[in-house]
């Protein structure tokens, strides 16, 4: 199709679609006549990709390109792979805080977690902020709050299941990472207001 | 103390505070001489909920005013308060998608959520997305994922209790509810790679 319908399938400008592809996050259509570029349903897809990372997601562009180039890196080795784009999903925020009590965490709870795992300085600056704040009932709870997330954990990883193309795998689990955040979010605050009702009996 | 002091103990800049206040993020000092203002820990405890609010929660300034206002404002009902206050964080973003599959989610779960709850038409957008994206295998869990997020939710609820004066109440509710969410995503990222790595025993 020409750029004009894949603006229309996708709901995104064709000035937007044209910025994705300079910036690099969309591939140039096909070149089949002098005047004639057309576009295929991996454009559809990439756009479709592209607008759940940034809207949905909250990842900026430039982190958005560094997601969808550790996708498109080619490599064999599947997992170095995964944490590659998981870790570029997760940008690094370098922070001092003293990661002491995310490692006791994670020895507590038997997790195998890389040392250069972003999250590991992201949780550290986190509880710091938490206790800054005086929020001592919620890192009383942590271990409770760290249960049900390995249990999260486990439901995102078995989907990873029947998904052994590389490509495929690693989109799948950029969109479960990303936009599974989005989702326990969003069911959680309509679950909240629930517990709240009740617990307030109104 | 002076604000140099408060920029220290807070590490956000001079103007940066200026910048909050004439936004009406933060109050003023009192002016206890001419030349002199004076601020007290009540500042420093508003500029570190601020930064949760924008560096963590990513709310944008106008987002997390809307939030501090509803906090700040004066009325006795505390739910209608926690509603008003938690409504704001989860700025409301019109969409056109169908929220038939949310209702359906919703009365199964027996959630009582009022209609004009914004994760309602969030939800519904994100499902169509994910739908979208082909991403069936998700969708087929969304129950298993609505009965985490519920236990999330239980959880963030409890620690309500004890916090009877409004201004701490609907704090607790905020930091709990963004917070939470950061603080689920990083525990969640850990235990992924965690459970990653055993599928793919490496």
């Amino acid at each position: 199709v020409r750029i004009g319908n894949l603006s229309k399938t996708t709901g995104v400008s064709v000035p937007t679609i044209k910025y994705y592809q300079r910036e690099g996050l969309v591939p140039y259509g096909e070149q089949v006549r002098p005047n004639q570029v057309e576009y295929g349903d991996e454009h559809v897809h990439r756009l479709r990709l592209v607008r759940a990372l940034v809207d949905i997601g909250h990842l900026s562009i430039a982190a958005a390109k560094n997601v969808l180039a550790a996708i498109d890196e080619p490599g064999r080795d599947h997992f170095a792979s995964l944490g590659k784009v998981l870790y570029a999903v997760n940008a690094a925020t370098p922070t001092e805080a003293d990661q002491d009590s995310v490692d006791a965490l994670v020895a507590k709870r038997g997790w195998t977690v890389r040392a250069g795992n972003p999250s590991r300085a992201a949780l550290a600056a986190l509880l710091e902020t938490l206790a800054a704040l005086g929020r001592t009932d919620v890192l009383a709870r942590l271990d409770d709050y760290a249960e049900l997330a390995e249990q999260l954990a486990a439901l995102d990883v078995s989907q990873l299941a029947g998904h052994d193309q590389r490509d495929d795998l690693l989109e799948t689990a950029v969109v479960i990472s990303l936009l599974g955040d989005a989702l326990v979010s969003l069911l959680r605050k309509l679950a909240q207001e629930s517990h709240a009702a009740h617990r307030m009996g109104s």
